[in-house]
């Protein structure tokens, strides 16, 4: 088993977290973005979407999308559990996690696309579209700083994969497009230095 | 159990068709965006981001997030599977099912947003996103018509939620972005004619 790798990216970390936080040890393979090394017809039979990261098993199966990599990962390595304890507690951290994607990940992703230096010749940059998911992921921090005033984590009182997504989206929010947690928002801070001092966090 | 509905959404609609494929009977309560019904108090505790829908359990509990409902009623009532046989195979469904939610039903959905007349006051429109996703979502479709030139299903040999998630987002595409399948593309064409012939597509 191997996992193709895209070092800096949110989503190859938070595959990354979930396998340091398992205690599993699966090689990676760095795939070069920049040269061009996910569009060859190598890597595309991999992923036909040249993302990465990609998890390939010893029979050579390929499996795409980051989630789903951690999905299968909980369900062939079940301890510690990262993904909910009975069918009602997994369906609500599955609804946390989509919620840290949608609402906080992908608009941060989207601001360092429409704004970044690097994908200027590789997408058409909108730059309202990146001054617009600026002000809704500052919305989603007062959000979710209200939501963490009775809880220790995203989704309830144990660290899970919402919660991993949720600190890989705060980490590239900082260092790709200089947005950080207002300080005025105390558990969201309080959380923030919880899971941010895990041993895992740099993995 | 009750499932709060949006009934010409395309999340609404994919929780309808699987529920209808498991052949369970959950009431619905249509909930009124136009006028607000989604921003009460009321509805706010059930789901803190207004959408839907969601499935309210009957001790109150609520799950938000199509795929998420999917999930839990899947691991609740398994039979027929539509998320998938075993581990591997889970992984593989879920893989589909979000390349089918990101791929084609987000960028659909992107275009309804930013070009739709109903949404004018209620977002910032972007025509030029409106735009690029229109030629993402054809490109898309070339793509997935290769994909189905060895198989019946969007992941394999069974009809499963990708091909729910899927079915829906070419609706809305039709019905309301006025895109349609290129006649050309054979064997989407004939997995169209499949998936909407099921007596579940109008649920």
């Amino acid at each position: 088993m191997k996992l193709y790798d895209l070092p800096p990216s949110p989503n190859a970390r938070r595959v990354r977290i979930f396998i340091a936080e398992k205690g599993l040890d699966i090689p990676t393979v760095p795939v070069n973005m920049m040269t061009g090394e996910n569009q060859t017809e190598e890597y595309l039979d991999k992923n036909p979407l040249g993302m990465m990261p990609v998890l390939e098993l010893d029979d050579g199966t390929c499996i795409s999308e980051s989630a789903t990599i951690c999905r299968y990962l909980e369900e062939t390595n079940p301890n510690p559990a990262l993904m909910g304890h009975d069918a009602l507690d997994r369906a609500l951290v599955d609804m946390w996690h989509r919620r840290m994607e949608f609402e906080l990940l992908d608009p941060i992703i989207r601001i360092f696309v429409h704004s970044g230096e690097m994908w200027k010749d590789r997408v058409t940059q909108i730059p309202e579209l990146s001054q617009i998911n600026r002000v809704n992921v500052l919305s989603r921090m007062e959000w979710l700083d209200r939501e963490l005033n009775d809880r220790e984590f995203i989704a309830g009182g144990d660290y899970t994969v919402a919660d991993i997504t949720a600190q890989c989206a705060f980490v590239m929010a900082k260092a790709a497009v200089g947005i950080r947690i207002p300080s005025e928002l105390i558990n969201l801070n309080a959380w923030w230095a919880r899971v941010s001092s895990r041993p895992t966090a740099r993995a």
